[in-house]
């Protein structure tokens, strides 16, 4: 049986590795990378191996940063009063592209019993000393994942934090913007229709 | 605004060079690098760096290979009457599944005039001398893509290899298995509808 070039298989065969990136996709990025012009492939591996270096987690807020504290954290025109807590960093991007003026608290996860994440896996205790000892943070808005371990991580998350008498909210859970009522699935539209809004 | 850490950053903004790959898909490929543990960056560093340098063009049929001749066309075992001329080096791979067990030629693209790409820029004339200095080449079977610059290269192939006299094939155009009529392309019909094949 006909093979592959060693060196175009043996990358084909690690960018498989990658989530979404499947067998055929694999190969189509290895052969693109051997006849492309303008991608730097030696750029790109030496990315690879920097990446990790300059990396640690934040020591307030446990994001991954390359200062410590991170930006957020150490930024004084940002909004004390208001902690999000999310379950990973990419959240925190995307709720600074919504806008977010807030801080952050990243948990590194949600809690699965199945996977065997327990709460002492995650950053809670953190969280909890973090609000304990801060009486600015007047807020903390639950945005754990709309799935079933993230509702679990909520639940736990409120009982953890409602001896220490702040607000505590969740994200909204309704229709997507842009989507479709008729293809709104079961749940959703359940959610949707419990937490309606008066209007007039 | 917020900023990733640069080192994520910088390999956000190289994975999103590659095709296919948005910038949303770079940074949750860059996160799931820096926190998995089962891939081995350095590893897929050093194939990178690697990938180009054992890699040559086979010198007979121009498929990308580690040894030369390649595999391919060094293999005894295989029909050397029949040519499959195929655009680029993943075709073969292609063709190799499909269960083909002649041999190929591979042009190096499709003659595209809005590219710049005439064919003097592809493995024509090499192709038309290698036909021409072997007798025992009975059949060349042009599998050019099924678009407009692939057609257009198939008819140049055969303006070219006629006075050779050769028989000259090319993969046959019709409906794809699994698909469904229905949802066919009016090219693709009518091409499906020119080359009926008589049952009884």
């Amino acid at each position: 049986m006909y093979q592959l070039p060693k060196s175009i298989n043996d990358l084909a065969t690690r960018l498989g590795q990658l989530p979404g990136v499947g067998p055929k996709t694999a190969s189509r990025l290895a052969f693109y990378l051997v006849n492309s012009r303008h991608i730097d492939i030696d750029g790109l591996a030496s990315s690879l191996v920097n990446l990790r270096a300059s990396l640690s987690k934040c020591e307030i807020c446990h994001n991954l940063t390359d200062v410590n504290p991170c930006v957020v954290c150490s930024d004084r025109a940002r909004d004390d009063g208001a902690i999000c807590v999310v379950e990973e960093p990419l959240d925190v991007l995307a709720l600074e592209r919504a806008g977010f003026k807030g801080k952050y608290h990243v948990l590194g996860g949600q809690i699965s019993p199945l996977d065997g994440v327990g709460p002492d896996d995650l950053e809670i205790d953190s969280l909890i000393s973090r609000v304990a000892g801060n009486e600015g943070i007047m807020e903390i808005i639950v945005a754990t994942n709309p799935d079933v371990e993230g509702e679990a991580t909520a639940s736990y998350l409120v009982k953890r934090l409602s001896p220490l008498n702040r607000k505590i909210s969740r994200l909204a859970r309704g229709l997507p913007m842009g989507g479709d009522l008729e293809y709104a699935d079961e749940l959703t539209l359940t959610r949707a229709l419990e937490g309606r809004n008066q209007m007039v």
